[in-house]
C-alpha cells in the first residue's frame, strides 16, 4: 500500500499538533512545516513521542516558495491541512498588514507550490469568526459570512473566497473549509496542549494560569449579556475531537469546496468554565468583573449537524475532559513547552 | 521647491497613463512602474512626448519587493498612485488565484515597502464593482460593498479592507479609495487610449473595434432590462475626467482612510452609446441582440456629490466629448499602439 502522507503547514501549534497524532492514529503519515513564529520544535519532539515516528519536520515559511518547492519535490502528499498562519484577534488590529501578508500571502504561496506540483487536495482552518455577529442561533453553515470585526478574522474570510473561487473555476479542486468554534483541552497524555506566548489571549489558558499561580485573577469582560449568568457563552470543543474532524474530512474529500462547522452544539458561560476548572483543579480560580469588550457577542454556538451527517463526525469528549485534559498538561507544564 | 514627485504604479496602462499626463499639468512629477503585462512601453513614450519630460520608468513587477526597494531608494515620492493590478472579470473567474496573487500580494508587497521608505501616502483605485448589485441608485459611497461576484472585484474590495484596516490602527497613513464607474475615452491629442489585447471586455473599445472595421458586429447582452430601451445603463466617464480625480485626491490628502466616487452620476444605456460613436464615427454600427449575461445588473449609476464636495472634483466632458475622444484615438491608431 502505497504510504498516505500529509503535508501539515502550522503542525508545531496547538491545533496542528494534536492533529498530526490523529494522524498517524488513522493510518496516515505527516510531513510538518512550521515557521516556529508561535510554537516551539519541542511540540514536534514531544508529538514524535506519543506517535512512535520520527516523521520529518521542515522549519520554513510558508511565505518562502523556495522552501515549499523543496518540500514537495522530496515528498508525495495526498492532502495538505493548512493550519499555518498568525492568529491573535488584538495584534491583528494593530498590526493589519503583518496579518494579512502572513496569512493570505502565506496561502497564496502554498497554493501556487500545490498548483505545480499537481497536489490538489487541501484542509483550510478557518474559523466561526467568519460569521461576525450571529443573526441567529445555533450557527448553520448557511448563516452569511463576512461581516468580521478584526483583521485575523477577515484573513480566514478572504482564504475562504480565494479558495472557494478556485473550486468554482477548476473541478480538480478538493476543498474543505473547517470553522472552528473554540477549541481547549490538550493530549489526554499531557504531554502536548496549547503553549500561549504572553499572555493568553483565549479564556482556557488564562483560567489555567489563574488555577496553577501565574497570573492573580482573571478579567471577565461583561455580566449583563443576555445568558444565563450574564457572561459570554461559547461553543468549547476538545481540541481532540477537534482534530479528528480534520482526519474525517480527510477520509471524505471530493471535488468542490466543502463546509463544515467543527463545533459541539453545545454553550458553555465564562462562569460555567470556571467553575469546571475549579473542579478538576481543585483550585479557586479569583476572577474580576470588568466592563464587555467592543466586538464581542452574547453567544456564538454552532449546528455541528451537517458535519455528523456528511463527515460521520461528532465530538465525543465533555467539558469534564476538555477540563482535565487541560488541567494534566498545564500541571505537568506549568511553562508549557519552555519549563525544562 | 522641492519636487513633488508621485509613484504611479501601472502607469502604462488606460487609466494610468492619462493620470501621468493630469499629475503633469498640475505640477507635479511622476516615475512610473509597470510589469508590461497588459500594457506597452509605447504608452510611455507618447506620454513622455505629451508631458514634454523623459520621466522615469520601471518596467517592474510590484509584486517583486527587492525591485520596488530599488526604486524608492532612487527616488522620493510624496505619494504612491496604485493602478497596477490585473482587471479583467472573465479572467478572473477562470483563473482566480493569479488575480490574488496579482492584486493581493502585489498591494501588500508595495505596502511593506512603503512602509520600509515611511512613505505614508497612498492613492487606491478601486471599482464601483465592490458594491455588487445596487439596493438603490444612484450609488453613494455609505451603499454596502463586498457583495462581487467575480474574484476582480473581490481583489478590489479584499484591498480596501486592508487599506481601512491599516488606517485604522495607525493614524499616520494617508489614504484614498477612488470608486471608478465606466473610464472610457481618451485623450484629446488622440496619441494615448485604451488598447486592449485581444478581444475588448469593456462594451466602447469594442463599438469602435465594430466602428473602424476590425469587428463585424457587436453583442448587446440583454434587451429586457427595466431601462429606458431595455439595454444596461452604466456611467460612463471619460478618462481624462477620471484622472483629474486623483490629481484632486492627491491635493487633498489626509490622515486616515477616505472613500470617494469617480462617476458622472447620468447614465447612458449600450443603445445610447451606440448611437453617440455612430454620430461622432459617421459610421454604421451593427449590434446583435443575445441572452443577458450572467452577473450583469440593469442600471449602475454613481452619486458623485460628495466628490465634488470633500475634493472639489467635478466631470467636466459629456458624452460627445467621450466619443468624440475614444474615435479619435482608434481612428489614428487602428491597431493601437502596435499599430506602428
Amino acid at each position: 500500500m502505497a504510504e498516505k502522507c500529509v503535508l501539515v503547514t502550522g503542525g508545531s501549534g496547538f491545533i496542528g499538533s494534536h492533529t498530526v497524532i490523529e494522524l498517524y492514529k488513522a493510518g496516515y503519515t505527516a510531513v510538518v512545516v512550521d515557521n516556529l513564529i508561535n510554537s516551539v520544535e519541542e511540540s514536534i519532539n514531544r508529538v514524535r513521542e506519543i506517535v512512535g515516528q520520527n516523521f520529518p519536520f521542515y522549519k520554513v515559511d510558508i511565505q518562502d516558495k523556495d522552501g515549499l518547492i523543496e518540500i514537495f519535490q522530496k515528498h508525495s502528499f495526498i492532502c495538505v491541512i493548512h493550519f499555518a498562519g498568525l492568529k491573535a484577534v488584538g495584534e491583528s488590529a494593530e498590526k493589519p498588514l503583518k496579518y494579512y501578508k502572513n496569512n493570505i500571502t502565506g496561502t497564496i504561496t502554498l497554493l501556487e507550490v500545490m498548483e505545480q506540483f499537481n497536489q490538489q487536495s487541501l484542509i483550510f482552518s478557518s474559523s466561526a469568526t467568519v460569521y461576525g455577529n450571529p443573526q441567529y442561533l445555533p450557527l448553520d453553515e448557511k448563516h452569511p459570512v463576512g461581516a468580521c470585526t478584526n483583521p485575523y478574522g477577515k484573513t480566514k474570510y478572504f482564504i475562504e473566497n480565494i479558495l472557494q473561487d478556485m473550486a468554482a473555476a477548476n473541478d480538480k479542486w478538493q476543498f474543505t473549509l473547517l470553522r472552528y468554534f473554540n477549541p481547549i483541552g490538550a493530549h489526554e497524555s499531557g504531554k502536548i496542549g496549547e503553549d500561549p506566548q504572553g499572555p493568553p489571549n483565549n479564556l482556557m489558558p488564562y483560567v489555567a494560569q489563574v488555577a496553577i499561580g501565574k497570573r492573580p485573577f482573571l478579567r471577565v469582560f461583561g455580566n449583563d449579556y443576555d445568558t444565563k449568568d450574564g457572561t459570554g457563552v461559547r461553543d468549547y470543543i476538545h481540541v481532540v475531537d477537534l482534530a479528528q474532524g480534520h482526519v474525517k474530512a480527510l477520509n471524505q474529500l471530493s471535488s468542490g469546496c466543502k463546509v463544515y462547522n467543527l463545533g459541539t452544539g453545545q454553550g458553555y458561560s465564562v462562569l460555567d468554565m470556571v467553575e469546571a476548572l475549579e473542579k478538576v483543579s481543585q483550585r479557586k480560580i479569583k476572577y474580576e468583573i470588568h466592563e464587555r469588550r467592543s466586538g464581542d457577542v452574547a453567544n456564538v454556538c454552532a449546528d455541528p449537524s451537517l458535519s455528523e451527517k456528511e463527515l460521520g463526525w461528532k465530538t465525543k469528549k465533555d467539558l469534564n475532559d476538555m477540563c482535565k485534559d487541560l488541567w494534566n498538561w498545564q500541571s505537568q507544564n506549568p511553562n508549557g513547552f519552555r519549563s525544562e
